[in-house]
């Protein structure tokens, strides 16, 4: 066990299993892990999809990078240590959903790739989806929704990335859609498709 | 928004409502936040309470002070600094189940009046509720299944509740159970009842 800090501690079984949690819900709970530049749809894709699996009954849940930097991680900056320590935390709280019976949905930047595949080592076996949100920059930074590659470029937020920081693209996502070339219904539909044919879900009739 | 370390971050709103998830589950969701002495029962109750509720169809999730220290917090220690972090992000991690539609159980000492009244805090009316997982010091010091007092008494941990940490009893805490004198069914019973007669989950036929 090991950077583990506190001693004296052992893991307390519970006795609901997580097949047990899937013969009840009906689905088997995973986490599709978005990955992308900002501005690339992640968050507006999560939702969508959030939206898609409840309509299926299926027990879905969203977390944001926006969100959970108001909450878990508001202590965490935009460091590269920071950024570290807020996708560990985040993959922790994934983990947590994904053995809970869940299908989660992060859609975070997440832009390093030892931090993704750090996520993916304490998952079990095909519980983690990388889903690559791809996009070109040009077309994130004529998005901008928020103004952030504006004020970036022009100095005002530090360690951006796309700008000012790395973008390391996945080179093993289990999925990829373009939201510059594609409609987010068909988005949608790829990832409905990638959970369909790996039996994640029932197909629909 | 105090204390957020991250600027131009914005909270983006999902399109599944709490009102949504809890007309499909059939069931609010909540947290039953369990604190108490080392060895009070808390995990023991955690789990059969999870079990209990798993057995009626509803989606309940254990999050215990051992095995989250495993995960998200395995950076931090039992100091009152790192003790106050560590039921921080239990809590900002128990809200999110609650938001999910999950009933979440949480087992955690958890000894200071302050930390849980944070986490009552940050949750929406209803959503936590103490429970107080009571039992004599000398009962809990009796039980020692981990041999953890022998230990602090021995010197050999420091910091520890109820020996040379303090133990802030809840004032008021929604449930109390008391599990040096009443039998596991019954402290499950009496959770239960509290949560059918508030219309949390169905009275059972």
């Amino acid at each position: 066990m090991a950077n583990l800090k506190s001693k004296n501690v052992v893991w307390h079984p519970g006795m609901v299993t997580q097949a047990d949690r899937e013969a009840i819900t009906g689905h088997k709970s995973c986490t599709i892990w978005m990955t992308g530049l900002p501005a690339s749809g992640k968050s507006t894709l999560a939702v969508a999809l959030e939206k898609a699996l409840w309509e299926r009954d299926i027990h879905a849940f969203v977390l944001d990078g926006d969100n959970v930097r108001h909450g878990l991680n508001k202590d965490l900056g935009f460091s590269p240590e920071d950024r570290n320590e807020n996708i560990r935390r985040i993959g922790e709280v994934a983990k947590l959903f994904t053995t809970a019976g869940v299908i989660n949905v992060t859609a975070f930047i997440s832009p390093y790739r030892a931090d993704r595949d750090r996520v993916r080592a304490i998952m079990g076996p095909g519980e983690f989806i990388e889903t690559f949100v791809a996009c070109s920059l040009d077309e994130c930074e004529r998005r901008d929704p928020k103004g952030h590659y504006k004020k970036a470029r022009a100095g005002e937020i530090a360690e951006f990335t796309g700008v000012s920081a790395p973008y390391e693209a996945p080179e093993k996502a289990e999925i990829t859609v373009h939201t510059d070339r594609e409609s987010e219904a068909a988005c949608i539909q790829t990832i409905l498709g990638y959970l369909e044919q790996k039996g994640y879900v029932a197909r629909r009739e």
